[in-house]
């Protein structure tokens, strides 16, 4: 994303990876939509993206509890939303606004790299890293979370490879994290996540690495739906199994994961996929966009302040309390 | 299918649900060539056709031998197809090969009601039965096999409601099986495959119930990718996990599920489906059609001859042997 100083361009994410396209985003009521319509997607850039809509509400006077209002009803599973925007009430004045986002925005790229080198300690030489959704730059200001590790790892020398599920039914895998890689002249294999299962149970996966949406007080984690299966596979084939998150993503006033609310996403994302349809009509549709992934089954949560090995609530209170 | 007397015409199911088409085979080349590009699937179904692309070799005096050899080269994994042919290779002269067809179509819509029976006694009142792609009257010669105890269960008057995966990356569960159940008046809710996870540990799934493609003498049984994890994921959560399968899909030559050949499949499978693409040019896939599920993780694998209850060499043995 980026930010003009009068507004706000946002890279079309539904439109990825057939087409470079940017949205501009005028007021604080674009923004949201922009959120909504997953134009943005992925907890930190959300984040990121609600403070510079708040930031166009306080530069051109408009209701600023509107503008907050509008914001927090655009997605309801990732923390860093309302972080940010409980971050940017706390301004008086439009330069302090734009000062604050500009702020979040650089901590989140800086959170990353951070993670990044922490988490590359975890990478062994060769790894064969499975990841789930995009938590990619993409995702976040930049660099990454679950994609900055690997960023980080490749650019310190190591040799990795990342097999990619695509992640339905948004498919941000396939469109997202395939074409960061790609770019990236990462090796990347994409895989439809039914076959998550099969490659580990053939010792061709070394870890799972992904992102998180929410993490709650005991370590318990939402992120995109799937990512709780592959926590329950990676336990039963002995494989680590991390998160990478910036603390931003903590939500230290719930006590586990149970709290966490699950968006319920529209039918018409698991009957077809943009001009195809294949589900007959009329069929009943559950799409939880997010699952929660018990902290039993974490290894690890990477932050930018260190790793947090087998999370709990003394471990993860140590580090952010 | 239907079986003319002159000419086998097969239900073309990549063009379900939208259209009803039929697609005439007139010899053992063109039914291999329905095999190959999935017009006909289901291992039950692929005997079947195999069995009458045989008799139409028979009728034509083509060469048998090349007729058997192009069928069984059409697909790797299920057994049924391998096992019709045998069948069919012991027949002599066109009238005992197209009767030989014509039983082994009879034989397996009868296993499939008589498995209806037995596997209807598993089913509890009420009963929230998750299942993974198509083993309904599509994947068979009729009735179906895990599809076939819904159906019988549901004639039976015990209230029951199928959750369908969407099978990626080819849908069946989506095209196929919503299809099914919707024609049948029986309650169905499509989900993505990634939402399998969430709705068992949310309760919300009584048991799962698939079909297979070859069950090894110890138990371990082949199906499509992704029911590996779904076995895994309901021995988590304490939930039933049972195989529904006709006894020639049985392979008691094999000694367990490490011998099974999994096919791989084209990768443009996974990068889009129909006109649409989404993934990058260029990214490498991996597209095992089957995944195998250790005999450990099976509560009971039902067939026509009856229950086998936490099956094993020997329980298998006794009721096959």
């Amino acid at each position: 994303m980026r930010w003009t100083g009068a507004h706000l361009e946002l890279l079309d994410q539904r439109r990825l990876p057939d087409e470079i396209v940017y949205l501009a985003c005028h007021n604080a009521e674009e923004v949201a939509g922009a959120i909504r319509e997953m134009v943005v997607r992925g907890a930190p850039a959300i984040g990121c993206a609600a403070a510079f809509g708040y930031a166009l509400a306080a530069r051109a006077g408009d209701d600023l509890e509107r503008a907050a209002a509008l914001l927090a009803a655009s997605r309801p599973t990732a923390v860093n939303l309302f972080w940010a925007i409980a971050r940017m009430r706390a301004t008086r004045g439009d330069e302090a606004a734009q000062a604050e986002a500009l702020a979040i925005y650089a901590e989140d790229i800086a959170a990353n790299k951070a993670l990044g080198a922490h988490g590359t300690a975890l990478i062994p030489e060769g790894a064969r890293i499975m990841t789930h959704c995009n938590a990619g730059a993409l995702a976040t200001a930049g660099h990454g979370t679950a994609l900055g590790i690997v960023r980080s790892a490749h650019a310190a020398g190591k040799r990795v490879a990342v097999i990619a599920n695509e992640t339905r039914p948004y498919l941000q895998g396939a469109r997202l994290t395939a074409w960061e890689m790609l770019q990236e002249g990462i090796p990347v294999t994409l895989e439809a996540d039914v076959a998550a299962g099969h490659l580990m149970s053939h010792g061709e996966v070394d870890l799972v690495l992904v992102g998180a949406d929410r993490i709650a007080a005991n370590g318990d984690v939402a992120n995109k739906i799937g990512t709780y299966t592959l926590a329950v596979l990676a336990r039963r084939h002995g494989l680590p199994f991390y998160v990478a998150a910036p603390c931003s993503t903590f939500d230290l006033a719930l006590a586990d994961g149970r709290a966490i609310p699950i968006e319920e996403r529209p039918a018409d994302e698991v009957t077809g996929f943009r001009s195809e349809r294949w589900a007959p009509r009329g069929v009943a549709v559950r799409n939880p966009a997010f699952d929660v992934t018990p902290a039993e089954l974490v290894s690890a949560i990477v932050c930018e302040r260190g790793v947090i090995e087998r999370p709990d609530r003394a471990r993860i209170g140590a580090l952010l309390g």
